[in-house]
């Protein structure tokens, strides 16, 4: 994620940011201006066309378009804030379980470092298992929790999360937590599960491909036959006008695309990265 | 499900894949075309018809259609993203449950193994159940839960659920389960009878038929209507011009119809398939 | 509720189903059409009026009229959804019910009979309040829980309920439930009652008021006053023109006055008899 | 709230209910039309002033302005759908409690009638709490709760839902209620204060103040820029027209601003008197 | 916040508060209207320019920028919304809490003046450290909590949480609290944590960076094209309508980056300041 402030207006609208759709697009937006240019040279040099009121078809579509947009990118933005809630309860049930384990543990216990360790761990591995798999030399090793303890593991969150598990339930056995306490502690880790499973979720799912087929092609279909119509009443003037036109609506589902999967390393994505660290060091300072 | 590359323009533009509406659509599109055709021979060229600003009813009526069409696709999609939600929630308890019976279950007890078999075989049984239904045999058979245990059964997934209650109460009644731990295990128990309900709602109940209705019928006003002033303003212009329109509303409904039941096997469908396979590979690591 | 194909769209297209809103509105249309007859005849024929641009005002205020008719439509189906949510949760909550019954009760107890005719009764009870009344004499009687049991009390479901509630304590003061399980049964007692208690909140509350009052006079307003400009852009075209219009929006309102309120017999209502009937059978399958 | 048939179209059309907003802006519309009346004398009859397309400019910002009241409605009608609910949970709460209390209270137990008169002067008070403030002298008095406990106090449902904890916890502490049991008590005890803190939010917060100045001087804009133009085009008939545009964009905020605040005695409210008298029948029948 | 009445039009109409965007953008509108005069004086005077139906570019880009601005209207108050909601349920937990210690503590155990003290820091600290960060001197100190406790600390109300999971983990070892009471007080203590972390993901988190830019170029955009086409149809008309153009778009979305970061002391942030005042006061009442 960019750190930006959002009021500075100025930068914002003249920077061409390595994430910018303009960048991404100009490709596209030359095309559209070339394609535009011969289109008005044929109708209007050589031809002579003239008909009507031709920019009513493209209103009557452009206004159901704008609002498929619109669809698109509340339900992409409705992923990538969902990811940030599932990241930020990864961050409250971090605390909460760090703060119930230190009222539970006695100060010198030896698992409150093993907990700590592995709880730290499940939150690296989330991030990594999100983007392209997880390494199991980059986690922190810990007694029996070593490198080798996580390598040949398929799905490695599940099996720290099963080491949880396990140390919290030894723990009950051992009868330094109560059956009460062990219940209050089911809460977090069972969240912990859930949120991942959710971020999995929204990695996995993108918009049904039907929605997605369909916008790239009324998004082609408008752009592309707009020039017919508009080079007769604006002459050359329908170069910029369809370039600006191509540029909005295609950059809208540029943003969705880029919005709807939040976990990797783009410039719009999640800052798990940061999240990671805040939850390493809020788990220090409490456990 | 497809998988597929949202971001892959040039391909999802011009791919007609079978799940295309712009296929299913084909035989409207020539209708609505040869009707708009003929439409524009008798008022053109016969009666030499003549009205001005007749494409301002269409206007009208088209925005507010428009505003319909984006209702129903928001309900159809979040049909969808409602059923993706409760399988991933399938995901994430029987992740949670393996991990809880993993620790609480001693490593050589039986029971683990059956409730292996027992929760595998529930999530198959779901996914066949909101199909055609469940074949008994292709349930993988354990001990007395074998093909004959299923048959005449009327609700097998209830009667797998029935088999895992009664599993996990022999437990806690042999005091290998304590109450406390019972009482952590109930989330995940109920949750898996509430996401298959919430499953079956969204099958059995498609959006209301007076919607259903009415939407179909003010498309076909609509496209029908639109020749009778189009053909006098865009003469055979009017022929790709409405069956372009055609071609943009009603595909929202088509799609929207498909979405809105995502339990199937069609392109668009929920990948429960391999979400069934990754529970089973989930299990089978933890357990 | 009806059964239906959406994906038959001829059908539907010409389907006129004592529940389709042109049939309640042909007299409304008729008379739409014979005043619009009439105000093109005296403007045209009798005062030869001729304004300009007419049509803009009511492209305007068609465009807010639209516009709340969907935030109307949104409101209604809601409802309409929330209903058909709660009806889902009662069958997941009689299954969950039941399960644990079967789970917790020895196969020879007595109570589980009486609970599962209670329950039976209770989701009976609610459908009927929800209507007109429950009539004692069509529930299920059970020893002491009789008609005359029923008879005279005025919120019969709450009273099945505080059965229910006494049925199951009594089992934990004998001892054949534990506290734990009691704790595990909790969850769907409250639930059944925060149910019910939903339906009647969508039941004893429509739209406010002053939304109802404001968009029926819009929607006068704007028919009303259309045929003074389109008579003169359209002529007798108009009658057409404005019928369809009325059609459009009115029907929209119709719809959602007949959505919002989904607990009755109407054509698109909620099928709460067809839920009770899975519930009932659900529960002689599993208890 | 007014208890009303939303069918009855012929009678909402033509009521001029005290509630209804064209009697609220009766006033205003008068001046609107006065106002343009003016505009019109003086530009068409002294100036004799002509310009042409002008109502364009109206469309382009009707458009925002119409899209900004539509998120207006949808956000009070949100917080008055979010009273009721609260208040649909008041009664929910009430019933499982008296459910719950019937069924582990003696039927001699006094604590029954001490807890009922609580919970019936609970919900009495969060009515009024919502309103003007409680008489303590109209609560219902009983033992040591009578109007002097009431008095001197600031927040009096809290001090009420104070005098519930104490008198469930003694039941306790007097091993009444076992500890399984407690614990079933509390969801129900929570979720009041819950309930009446969330009832408190939505009456204190209004939509941020930026939002009404904004709405409300793009309005003021809207309608006194918008004779200038008009009256070129429609002579006089800008008076009715101006006058409707200017009735339906403010009903819209008129509207809103009503609904926003849903728990006071306006037409429009929630029917918490009613609810309360409900709830008291409930609580009077069942315990 | 700033306390209004919003029934009263005239005032809100003429109010220039410092808040109000108009005075934010004046240098903006000026700005815009000193070139929009420029333009039409090259374009008119000098070049007598001439072309046809110029404004229809601008409705159609118009119409999907203002479903951009409805969309960032819509996300800015959901924060802003949700953000009350967890100071509204900041208010709820702490009267919850207050009352179940108030009914779990002998009225002379130490116990409740410490806890009463540490709920109030912790509101404290957290609308601090919402803010610019939290001064330990500003804090109540008490016994061992005092300003040492409270300076070196990173997350200063994580520590706070940590006294108070002591303090009760303590009342319980000490068997003043029983485990079934412990198991009552845990989701309050719960509660808080997850509220503090989801203020801290609406501070931390704005709008995704390309929407933030991509609106502003396209209102940029917008706003310096419109005089080329409206100065040929308006004259020098066009100067005050783009510059109210100007400031309806840009004030949507100047609100929208106000609202969204809701935790600070400008005029339409949340009142934090005067809901810890409120859970202060009740906390004395309760405690």
């Amino acid at each position: 994620m960019i750190g930006y402030n959002p009021k500075d207006w100025w930068k914002l609208i003249f920077a061409f940011h390595r994430s910018d759709t303009f960048r991404f697009l100009l490709p596209g937006i030359i095309g559209v201006s070339v394609y535009t240019g011969v289109v008005a040279y044929i109708e209007n040099d050589i031809f002579h066309a003239s008909f009507k009121n031709t920019t009513v078809v493209h209103s009557l579509v452009g206004f159901v378009l704008s609002m498929l947009l619109v669809f698109r990118t509340n339900t992409a933005y409705d992923r990538w804030w969902e990811g940030r809630r599932l990241w930020g309860s990864f961050v409250n049930n971090s605390r909460n379980l760090a703060l119930k384990l230190n009222a539970f543990l006695p100060k010198d216990n030896p698992a409150r470092e093993t907990l700590r360790i592995l709880i730290t761990n499940y939150i690296f591995a989330a991030k990594e298992h999100l983007r392209s798999g997880v390494h199991p030399k980059k986690l922190i090793p810990l007694g029996q929790y070593d490198a080798d303890f996580y390598s040949n593991k398929k799905h490695i969150p599940n099996n720290i999360m099963g080491a949880i598990y396990q140390e919290i339930n030894n723990l009950h056995t051992q009868r330094i937590i109560s059956g009460d306490r062990l219940i209050l502690l089911n809460y977090e880790l069972q969240s912990f599960s859930d949120n991942l499973g959710g971020c999995e979720r929204i990695k996995r799912t993108p918009i049904p491909y039907a929605y997605s087929l369909f916008l790239k092609k009324v998004i082609f279909l408008y752009v592309f036959t707009m020039p017919i119509g508009f080079v007769i009443e604006f002459k050359y003037w329908a170069i910029p006008i369809v370039a600006i036109i191509f540029y909005v609506f295609a950059s809208i589902e540029v943003i969705a695309e880029e919005i709807e999967d939040p976990f990797g390393t783009d410039a719009n994505d999640l800052p798990t990265d940061s999240i990671y660290e805040t939850i390493k060091e809020n788990l220090e300072e409490i456990l």
